[in-house]
């Protein structure tokens, strides 16, 4: 299998555009933290670790995060609705309770068969319930004919940016640190990704000025500017954007006709303040300015992926379209036909997600225990991994705000980044190979983000359980830095 | 949500490539039929039909088939877990078999949880499991490493063109009629389709003659054609292909240095003769003349979607590479990474239907059942459906061989034709229209897969119950012939 002439397809012949492609989260680390998991479930022991913490990937359930009871009791009726024909054995013996009972009957109602085809917008039914929570949300109409679902975010973003890149010249305002599915994607689509910088010191906020620098260069080099990509929260900076910082975007999209694409999926991810949709604050500044911002175009996603449903593995989500012109959805519409539709049990899902259990209803309390217990969990472990980062040398982070990330600056000593440059690679690159080999703890370095030249990260979840982790990590660090100084 | 200026995005300055992508199985019929099933939903009685069948599509769990227990059984525990803790019910009350219950505990042991992500590629023991069934299938070797999850077979298409096509220049054989998600994808991508006509007068088999001077044409043109697509069995024709045609396309794909993509999701839908997959036949020729067939590039695609299984919703499925260049791999790999993973319940899936229960095994005889039972109403269903289509004036169709489609030949009078011209439509799209308006039968006009110039075609599925619906056919071609003979 090595590459040779002899293959019709060659490194030197295919897609330039997939090469060209990077996507760090799932990268070289990655892969190699596989290969010590491998080795490890193999019985060997000559690692100097015991077991290796995936804290490169958003990915709770592989961790410790349990599914939450409601959703999973409704979606193992789905799948097989001969269950239903047990009602007091499910009632009686089993824990459901009648709300599971009825949720999945009226989900298998709409869809028939999880097992057959939905349309390719998705349950017509579920998009009105989407509709009904974007309502009760923000407080503002939603049309279920301008909500896609989408086999979870990512996908979604796949969509949207397919449609609005016209060619090389069409560039997207995209957020550095970002996650690399939006470099990724403008990469395969050959469309220019015209970076900018989110502010570390104002907590890895938004700021304008920075925006309107790196729209203006692109402007005078002759991209066409479409839209403006915001992670909020952030990943992988984890910052919660403020309602002014939301406002002053959709300002600058209004003035520059610029898309707004909102990745809203940590929206449930948030410790500090409250989380501003971005449709929310469009409405009410249409409501304040009567005419003024009526142009704006917006799309937001959001996921069953993350929050505390954490339900990657299924791929359900959403995408809601605001002020899009029609001819422009029917393209969309036909996109998505393609392939097809999104995963029915991941609509469902998404169904669940955005109409829980109400109070006073039989599951509710359970699931509002289990809710509330992930929710104190990831705040308290993002607490005491930030607290980690504090005692360490030459390391500085914020305060933890939302999603499930933290990104750490590293000073890091000249003498390793000697070191990693004689190995061909960036500095926290070198850094968090060193750490995985020394501890098992995978993170990915702040390059695979980008980040402003001359400052060094790393993105951690921290959605792994107990301490011990942390503790590698801490040690490692000292003995690095020792190592380099 | 009219098309003004006012919008940053329009149909004149959106993505020209999405524009240019047809697909008509969801086309314009498609959403008249489902705007009539919402009207007769509504309880609205004066349409002509009292029901909307939707033939466009194999869809077979939207119509009357019913998921396989087995399967169902295992997702239901995959789904809650908890449910495990309760193996005396499930086996006393609630109809699930001991090997239900073991295959869930190897499937959750595997996985983790199925809302977790899963390796980019797909579970490793998973693709262990498919390789084995491709042994156990072919009687040639499967390497699990050369084996990629997807999200139904689309996906792996999708991947698989996308890494292919360097640039407007490459070129990809298809058939003519075939499936329009070749010609779609092709289209987004901005590659060249080089079609080449299947025989209908061989009951739609290859030949390789007019493979070839599809391919010297294209070739003539300054195309750079690199792979050929085969359809085995036939979408939309329903083509079985022999042993003979598919040597003769391997041995021209060694000619001329093609990759070849083999579509097999039907494998299992084939009534006549037997199904050959390409892997085998072209490791048989690799057997049979050692050294030559060595640098023959081959990808097949199967799907939890069609056969007995009829899962679409799930959108699971596998391709499986052959000879592919180490470094294109690890291109595909990272292709696949972006997205993250195909949904997790449904690559648990693709595990049940290449490992479904054995002889001798608790769930085997109620699963041999139902998988027959579906085999044999698929087959009378075909059968009942062509006899109609004999009676047909002015129709011809080859008798059923396989997949879940019969596409007859309709020669339709003059008059027809005008009538088509004066709207807008061709001939064969304009009869579709009126059979769905007369009742309620959606089908997909020729022009949808392509066909040879001056025939014209539709494609139905053999999917609905009962013979109601195919007497309102016959009714109305006789009614439709008289009104234009």
């Amino acid at each position: 299998m090595s590459s040779t002439p002899s293959h019709r397809l060659n490194i030197n012949n295919i897609n330039p555009h997939v090469k060209a492609a990077k996507y760090a989260v799932r990268g070289e680390l990655a892969v190699k933290s596989e290969e010590y998991r491998a080795y490890l479930q193999g019985g060997l022991t000559d690692l100097p670790f015991e077991q290796v913490i995936s804290a490169n990937i958003g990915n709770p359930q592989q961790l410790d995060q349990k599914p939450l009871t409601f959703f999973r009791q409704v979606l193992s009726l789905l799948e097989n609705p001969a269950l239903l024909n047990h009602e007091d054995v499910l009632l009686s013996q089993l824990g459901y309770k009648s709300d599971v009972i009825d949720r999945a009957k009226w989900l298998l109602k709409q869809v028939g068969s999880v097992g057959a085809y939905s349309a390719s917008n998705g349950v017509p039914a579920i998009r009105k319930r989407i509709a009904e929570f974007l309502e009760r949300r923000d407080g503002f109409p939603a049309n279920h004919a301008d909500i896609y679902l989408s086999a979870g975010a990512s996908s979604g973003v796949n969509t949207l940016l397919h449609v609005i890149c016209q060619d090389d010249k069409s560039g997207i305002l995209v957020p550095i640190p970002q996650y690399p599915l939006y470099t990724a994607s403008l990469a395969l689509l050959n469309a220019t990704c015209v970076p900018y910088l989110l502010d570390e010191a104002k907590n890895w906020g938004t700021d304008v000025d920075i925006i309107k620098e790196s729209y203006e260069k692109a402007k005078a080099e002759g991209v066409d500017v479409r839209a403006i990509v915001i992670i909020n929260p952030g990943n992988p900076t984890g910052a919660s954007l403020t309602e002014e910082d939301i406002r002053a975007v959709i300002d600058f999209a209004q003035q520059e006709r610029l898309v707004v694409l909102a990745d809203e999926v940590y929206q449930t991810n948030v410790f500090v303040g409250e989380f501003h949709s971005f449709k929310k604050l469009l409405r009410q500044m249409q409501k304040e300015q009567p005419g003024k911002y009526d142009g704006v175009e917006l799309a937001s996603l959001h996921s069953v992926s993350k929050g505390m449903v954490g339900e990657c593995g299924h791929r359900g989500g959403y995408f809601e379209l605001v002020n899009f012109d029609a001819e422009v959805q029917a393209e969309i519409y036909k996109f998505v036909s393609i392939m097809l539709c999104a995963p029915v049990i991941g609509q469902c899902l998404v169904e669940l997600m955005v109409n829980p259990p109400k109070a006073g209803e039989p599951s509710h309390e359970l699931y509002q225990k289990e809710y509330d217990g992930i929710f104190n969990g990831l705040k308290e472990r993002a607490t005491a991994l930030h607290k980690a980062f504090e005692q360490m040398e030459g390391v500085e982070c914020g305060s933890p705000q939302g999603s499930m990330y933290l990104f750490p600056t590293i000073n890091l000593p000249a003498k390793a980044a000697e070191a990693a440059k004689q190995e061909g690679r960036s500095p926290d690159e070198f850094y968090c190979m060193r750490l995985l080999e020394a501890t098992g703890v995978c993170v990915v370095p702040g390059s695979g983000f980008g980040q402003k030249d001359g400052s060094l990260h790393f993105r951690t979840t921290f959605l792994a359980p107990g301490t011990e982790w942390v503790g590698s990590i801490i040690k490692f660090h000292q003995e690095f830095m020792d190592k380099y100084r």
